[in-house]
């Protein structure tokens, strides 16, 4: 059987001592214990400890480059996101190296592995759909690299996070259909994985509770996050039995694809049919009726993200936070009320 | 008066050789002949020649890290060919990093200038709207910095270039609202000082010639290149005398703009008024009615940049080169025909 490789973790096991500690011992920080370095030096040496990913040149802090880790760019969330991380770090003399995924935890995995041959301060991450596994992050936080989650960020490590407040978002977005006279509403989610998909469906969920309405499970449909994955959720709604008399989507480009199904079935989106979406992307406006949507803090979380990224690159005793930013509903057409009538 | 400071050109011409050769000894490659190494070497000396840009550091072609150089990232465009880029550049174990100009010349020339804090083996470059002023492009170039130019080209430095057709795509748009029945075009174009903004109009001025139908220069607007931008430019067209029956624009977004100013004063987009868009951004399917345009193939831009970038890191003598990839007119129904009749 194959040895798995010595992590930082074993040698605290051993000595009895933090990670971070460790962590700083082999990093030769000056606020350790010159007894505590020399033992975790030894032990260290004795047995063969490697770093992976070459953590000590991308915790070397003085490089001046930010690694940025995204699904994708050609996606109008995302590019916002850059374009306020790239505020941040041009005013603070960072540039800033693009990972994009393409949403392929194979890809993220290869790209993080092979980080060794750039040199990078620190990384901001958003994870790939389908990246079950996040050791490789895991690892990265506990050699000491500096590393800021935003977005779509892992449930099960210690590092700071900004978030926009999904649950509290879906929550109006619903609740702003139920107002409106719906009663039957459905939800087209995101993947599953993905902890963001899970926070809107349960602000989706108990505003359902809230009102009591019925919770139905076939009504709530997981699939990607692109316009046709929106528009074959709304097929599959719109031929079951008991049909629904309004969605609420979790982004935009999922509700332009609703809105396109039930045009072409002659549905009247806005009165018949309510629909709302999530992000605020430009698209909402260009579709006809325009759409109704929770507008996400892209552009802020970037900047935020980037901010937090700053101070634990300058700063190696600054403490992980998690931030939730709020979204504003924008309202629009596409959910003026059940009994409303339009002007055809 | 302040001496301005030396550069290789005077290096090469007090030695009466090549720019190249004298850029090669400074960067101490195999290829230059000992003497005229001695030579360069000696004289750089005196002369007390400082590289500018830390171009010695640019140009070692061992970083592993390519620089990106772009007006904006959210832009269906842009975010595109940095996909291209991106996918290119992760192929053959290139990182990129981006450096975001917000279509600002003093921030182009802010972020070159401040280059030396990081370590690429080159640049690829689409320059900002205002950008008039291309010196510290020109002087990468002499100093040997490998660089390609993509989309916003300068025309006055020689140095690989990676275009769309913007002449023949803009002729083929414009004869294909010729060849439905208009005979009133005008065109939303871009900033004036860009080269693709000059190349768009020619096609547009070319094909009314070809079919000997007046160029009016009160129908020709220049503005920037945003929605808002498409609107008010459609809004000064239809305020005046003589009002026009179709419009070519230079961009999507200014065609869903012109197409929303038309929807507003309740004329009829794709009979009435034709209009016809460049880009094939995804707005372009989702506004009503959809929108028929020239699709640039973006992907493949970047792609391609980025591999010509990769020959002339690899290959010091890699001549450059021009290259133009053609377009593809995308028929919807923004531009049915001036007799035809649409169902309401």
């Amino acid at each position: 059987m194959k040895k798995r490789p010595l992590r930082i973790k074993d040698i605290a096991e051993i000595l009895q001592i933090s990670v971070s500690t460790v962590s700083r011992a082999l990093r030769d920080t000056y606020d350790v214990n010159p007894e505590t370095k020399e033992k975790v030096l030894a032990l260290a040496n004795q047995l063969k400890y490697k770093p992976n990913f070459n953590a000590a040149a991308l915790a070397s802090g003085n490089t001046k480059n930010i690694g940025v880790v995204i699904p994708f760019i050609t996606n109008y969330y995302f590019s916002t996101v850059i374009s306020g991380i790239q505020e941040e770090a041009y005013t603070n003399g960072y540039n800033i190296i693009l990972l994009v995924t393409n949403d392929s935890s194979e890809r993220e995995l290869s790209m993080i592995k092979n980080l060794s041959v750039t040199s990078l301060d620190g990384l901001l991450v958003s994870i790939s759909s389908n990246s079950v596994m996040s050791n490789h992050f895991q690892e990265l936080t506990e050699e000491g690299v500096p590393l800021v989650f935003f977005d779509r960020v892992p449930d099960d490590i210690v590092a700071s996070k900004v978030l926009q407040d999904d649950f509290s978002g879906a929550f109006q977005a619903t609740e702003h259909l139920i107002l409106h006279g719906y009663t039957k509403i459905a939800h087209i989610a995101g993947s599953e994985h993905l902890s963001f998909t899970q926070r809107r469906l349960q602000g989706y969920v108990s505003a359902l509770e809230k009102y009591d309405l019925p919770v139905r499970k076939e009504w709530i449909i997981y699939s990607g996050f692109s316009q046709q994955c929106g528009e074959s959720d709304m097929n599959i709604l719109l031929n079951m039995k008991e049909v629904p008399d309004a969605v609420f989507a979790v982004n935009d480009r999922k509700a332009v694809g609703a809105i396109q199904a039930l045009k072409k079935r002659q549905i009247k989106v806005g009165s018949e049919f309510g629909v709302v979406g999530f992000t605020n992307d430009p698209i909402s406006t260009i579709i006809d009726p325009a759409l109704t949507t929770m507008e996400e803090p892209a552009f802020e979380i970037g900047k935020m993200s980037c901010s937090l990224l700053i101070k634990h690159i300058t700063n190696k005793h600054f403490l992980p936070k998690e931030i939730v930013l709020p979204g504003r509903l924008i309202i629009r057409d596409s959910c003026l009320g059940a009994s409303s009538s339009l002007i055809d």
